[in-house]
Formats: structure tokens, C-alpha cells, sequence
């Protein structure tokens, strides 16, 4: 009976590593998860309280496709108050986490057979998704003489024509940002090949020095997409934004009616409340930046000293064709023999992934620095 | 810039109802809900709780991609209390909806290019997904001979190779069931063209002539689709389940961690519970039961005389050819003139639709009383 040839999508390599860990842990031995790609911590008081208050006095049905009326005007408010640009509320469409907004964003700008250009390494299930919607994903290999970013240059030197083009910032798994140049850069270049821009800004709120630039302050025709997973910290409760352009604005409506038929209303009433929570996530990215400093300091004693920036997000993308050539292997035997569990670079960049480790600093300090005193005398 | 072709996919026509409807109440005016596609309770108390101790106690972070171990055990013994089978908990896929299973296994089975059969009328995002996924929806048209389902017979004289049939039981708009014999029929024909077979059971639960059967008793190799939408009455919490063939288990766990990492981490958790809470959840179906026989009984006295049977879920489906040739149109006058919002057929069957009216009995039977009493004056 019929197998489709496009369901046929790899897994991710992580969840070997953490089956690996949960393994051992069941054994009865200790695992540092510098593994896994989301916050540690609950979602914010405020938000709990408001997600309790819902589940008592309301009936939680569907919502708009496109979200609460409420939470749209407040994430625009957002916009103006973190961003100072304004958005206005229409344009903003709430998903069921960033997963909805990429399939509907994928889906209302790509037909079969076009072609969308990402930077490799990147976030796998971007590549994952467009195949299984027979969306051509064309790697663009970056490295560290472009911070991990794609360039005008570099797109140049693409064959083929792209029907969009994807960069996310601060990146997964490099950490690494677009400056408001940068990004006026990519705009620029795709405005003149009618080539789509999307950009992933789900880390925003979660950077080292100073905050993003987000790229609906530099142009309407630019798809943004956001989500409450990293800086909120609600990853369980699936919800995300994109800022749509105008000649989307349709197609996204219909798709989320058709496919989503409305994001979770508990989550999106509780949303509402996150962002006057600030002095919680600022505590958690404080944390991030305490943990991101114990890695940057230590980790190049454990001999990982060829590390990606990491101006934003949680995580280190490091080096390691000094110390293996076989990143599976080597991460699966680094928790084997030191209880520290991190992610194949192979995830990230199928071609070149099998020299690089991703770390997560999304933990506790403790777990950080417990971590590199085990890295170093492991390697050592 | 490029704007997809398969993005463009046709809103729902009730939702131009419910927007008049809302204007109507803005302006002061009733409005009778017989329009909306839920319930009109909340989830029942237990599930309440159970999210509230959540959220008191847990991270709720990311799940398995399939959904966390404990409900899909749960949902095991679900179909071994309620249906009587063995389903083993591996086969369960936890999904972010009905819909997001919808996605799901559409991807798993079908490619760009292939051809699904679905009744005409049914659920119209059926059509609406596939054709954003390429895949081709070959309508069936059915009426009252087969109680609007398909039969080997009918499809018999589909031209063409179907790779895959779906249907629902009971169904939306006519509630009419597919029995045991019925199922046995269509999984020989499918399983005899090597067509994959797809059984929607969302209205499970709320029938009105004894148990619904479920496919996963007589087949499996058959997809079968659930929700806690309508029986447990959890439409804005998003949470379905799938019960997976073994031939497509990889890819429809593969597909789930890309396109959604997991479904709703409290929705999950609050759902363990939904199966506790029958008393609640029956008292529902009475109330349904009981609306039911306010419209069979009053609305063939309003001159709608031509009711599908709804032997499930709560829509009854009028054939309004006697009364207009514009469904659309006379729902629009309908609600102008006496306040009962309907859904016009022309979202469930594009083809016939416009001379047919689909009403729903999720409310309440005061409600229903009153839609009866207005439609009786108004048609006469």
C-alpha cells in the first residue's frame, strides 16, 4: 500500500542522543543535557496565572484562524514598544507555534518545484518541511568569514533562480545575528529578483549585545515570523506570530483556516499576559548570559576552541574537526564517557555538519560549568 | 513577488455567516447559533483540573513528537474500554488536532499528483488540504440513496487509479454512519486496488442509535482519525490522535517532529483526563439528542422535509431545493430576517451545495426551540 516518497524525511539526529541519554538515566547515571533546544524554565508567572484564570471562567473554543483579536493588537503593540516600529494588528498573524507559521508561510509563497535558498548550517526542519512539500531547499554553505550568514555575495554565486530566501537571526545552531545593514543588504538583493524574503526571528529577546534588529522595521514585503518558545519560555504551548505581507495576507488566512483551523486558545489568552512579564525572561536571558560566558571561557580549554560567536539564542556551535571527524560518534561517545550529551552537527549541515558539535546553554549554570570541568578532563 | 497558486485555496463560506452574524449582534440584534461546528461546553471539569494542577506543577515543555507515553496509553485503553480492540499504544500518534492529522497523513501517503476520493458533501478543508499539498481530491458525489456515504458500487465508477479514500463516520454535514458491514466493504475494495484507506471518526461519541464502529477493529492497515474537539468537547485546546499503520509509522513520526515538535503540552496532560469525565460528556450527548428532536420534529414544518438521517454528530443536512437554488444567498436572507445563522452547502459540496442548508444542533435546546418557532413563521 502507498508510502509517499515525500513523508520519507530523516529524524533528527538529537533524538538519538537523547534517547541515548534517557538510557542512561535510567541506569541510574546523571546526564548534563546540552542537547536540547529549549528553555529549562516554566513559562512566566504571569502567564500561568492568566493561562488559570482562562481554564476557569472561559470556554476555550476556536478562535480567528489568525488569533485573539487581543493578542494580535498586543504582540503590534510590541512591536512598538520593544521595536519602535509600528505593525499594525492586521498584519500579524498568530500560528500554532514558529512549526505553523514556516508550513503556512511555505505554503502560501511556494508552489511545487520552486526553489528557497537557506543558510547551511540551519535549523533541519526547514529543509524537512519544504520537502515534504516538494519545495526545492537549496543549501548555501556559510561559515565563519561570514559569521554563518548568507551574504549578497554569496547568493550571487547560486545557480539557479530562488524563489526565496531564508536566514534566521540570532541562528540556529550558530548563534550568530544580521545587523540592520545586513539585513537592508538581503532585502535589497531580493527586491531586485522578486525573490522572497523570510526571515526567522524566534530568538529575538535572547542576545548578548544589544538587542536585534527585527526585519519588518526595514520592509513591508518581508515575511517575519516569531514564536513564545525561546525568550517567552512556552515551548509546550505551541504558539507563534508571523508579520505577513499584504499580498499573503489572503492565502495565510485561508491556509490556517484549512489547516489549523485556529492556534490553542488557553495559550493564546495566557500570550497576552507574557509580555508584561519582563522582569522573569530578563532573569532567564541573565542566566543564558552567565551560562554563554562559563562556556566561552571554558570550553576552549577543553580543546573546543574554534566556536561560532553566539550573539544571540543559547547555543555554541563549535569546531571539532581538530578532535573528530565523525561528529555522531563523537557525541555519542562524549555521553557515554563524561555523562554530557550534545547535538551532531550533521543535524544542522548534512555535508559538512560531521566536524561541528552544537552545545545548549539553555540549562542551569550549575550544569554549565559542571560540563566543562568533565569536557576538559575528558579531552585532556 | 510570488504568491503560490496552491495558497490559493477558498475561504469557508460560514465564516462570511458568522461575520453577519457578529455584525447583527453588534448592531443590538439576536443571533441564533445554528451555524458553529462546536460545542457550546466548555471541556468537562475534570480536564479543567487536571490543566490547572498542570500548570501549578509542570514545565510543560516539548513532548515526544507522538505525544507523551502516558496519553497515548490512555487512548490504548480507550479503544479497548469503549470499542472492545487491541490497539497497542505505539500505533497511537498523538496530533495537534484532527487537523494536524490530517496533514500528517496525507504527507505519509500521498505524493504530489495522486488522487484521494472524498464524498461530496464532507468536510470542506479535506479538499482544501490536499489541494495545498498537491494532491489530488476527487470528489464523489453521494446522496440520500447511500445515506450520502460512498459504496464499492459508486466507486466503481470513479474513472481513474485512486490512490487513497477517505471518509467520515458519522459524517459532517449529514451525520450519517458507516456500519460494520459498510467498513468491511470499503476496506476490501481498498485493500483489493492497494488504496490507502482513511476513516475519519472525530463525531465518535455522540451518535444517536448505539456505538459508532471504529475501523481500527476490522483493519490495520486502515489510518484512523480522532479528536478531543467534539465529544470531549475540547475544540480550542487542539489535540487529536491518529491510530497508525505500521507501514507508515516512521514517516508519520518524522513528519510530526518537523512540522509540529509536538502537540500541546498541557492540552496533552488535561486529556488524560478526558476519559474520566463520561458523566459530563454524556450529559452533552443527551442534550444533543434532544435538540436533535426538536429540528427532525419542527424543522419539516418550516418546509425543510428533506433531512439526512444524523445518526451522528450534531448537523442536520436540509435539501432546500423546494425552498431556493442560492443556499448562500438564502442563508444570508435567513439570518437577516429571523436571526438563525446556518451554514450554506456550498462549503461541503461546491457542485450541489447551493441547494442545501446545513444546520447545526451544538447549542443549546432553548436555542433550538426558538430557531424552530421563527423558521416555521418565517418560511411560512
Amino acid at each position: 500500500m502507498k508510502v509517499s516518497k515525500r513523508g520519507a524525511v530523516p529524524p533528527f539526529y538529537v533524538m538519538e542522543v537523547m534517547k541515548a541519554a534517557a538510557r542512561r538515566e535510567a541506569e541510574g547515571k546523571d546526564v548534563l543535557h546540552l542537547e536540547v533546544g529549549q528553555p529549562s524554565t516554566q513559562a512566566p508567572k504571569g502567564v500561568i496565572e492568566a493561562a488559570t484564570t482562562a481554564l476557569r471562567e472561559e470556554r476555550l473554543g476556536y478562535t480567528d484562524a489568525l488569533g485573539m483579536p487581543e493578542l494580535r493588537t498586543r504582540i503590534a503593540r510590541h512591536y512598538r514598544d520593544y521595536y519602535g516600529v509600528r505593525v499594525p494588528a492586521e498584519r500579524i498573524a498568530v500560528t500554532t507555534g514558529s512549526s505553523g507559521a514556516f508550513l503556512l508561510s511555505f505554503l502560501a509563497c511556494m508552489d511545487a518545484g520552486d526553489r528557497l535558498a537557506l543558510a547551511e548550517p540551519g535549523y533541519p526542519a526547514y529543509r524537512n518541511i519544504l520537502t515534504s512539500l516538494d519545495v526545492e531547499a537549496v543549501g548555501v554553505p556559510v561559515g565563519p568569514e561570514t559569521r554563518f550568514q548568507p551574504t549578497p555575495e554569496i547568493l550571487d554565486g547560486v545557480p539557479g533562480r530562488l524563489d526565496a530566501l531564508l536566514v534566521a537571526t540570532p541562528a540556529n545552531p550558530t548563534g550568530t545575528m544580521l545587523g540592520a545593514d545586513d539585513l537592508r543588504a538581503l532585502i535589497a538583493w531580493c527586491d531586485g529578483r522578486e525573490t522572497r524574503l523570510i526571515v526567522d526571528e524566534i530568538y529575538h529577546g535572547i542576545t548578548y549585545h544589544g538587542r536585534a534588529v527585527t526585519a519588518a522595521a526595514l520592509s513591508d514585503r518581508v515575511i517575519v515570523i516569531n514564536s513564545f518558545s525561546k525568550y517567552f519560555s512556552m515551548t509546550g504551548w505551541r504558539l507563534g506570530w508571523m508579520v505577513v505581507p499584504q499580498d499573503l495576507h489572503r492565502s495565510v488566512e485561508c491556509l490556517a483556516q484549512n489547516h489549523f483551523i485556529s492556534p490553542p486558545a488557553h495559550s493564546q489568552r495566557a500570550a497576552i499576559a507574557a509580555f508584561d512579564c519582563a522582569e522573569e525572561l530578563e532573569a532567564n536571558v541573565a542566566r543564558y548570559r552567565a551560562n554563554r560566558e562559563v562556556l566561552l571561557r571554558e570550553l576552549p580549554k577543553a580543546g573546543f576552541d574554534r566556536l561560532a560567536p553566539a550573539d544571540g539564542a543559547f547555543y555554541i556551535y563549535a569546531d571539532v574537526a581538530g578532535l573528530t571527524n565523525d561528529s555522531a560518534e563523537f557525541c555519542k561517545r562524549m555521553l557515554a564517557e563524561t555523562g554530557v550529551a550534545a547535538t551532531p552537527g550533521i543535524d544542522f549541515d548534512p555535508p559538512r555538519g560531521h566536524r561541528y558539535v552544537r552545545f545548549s546553554f539553555a540549562g542551569s549554570t550549575e550544569e554549565m560549568e559542571e560540563a566543562a570541568e568533565r569536557l576538559k578532563k575528558w579531552v585532556g
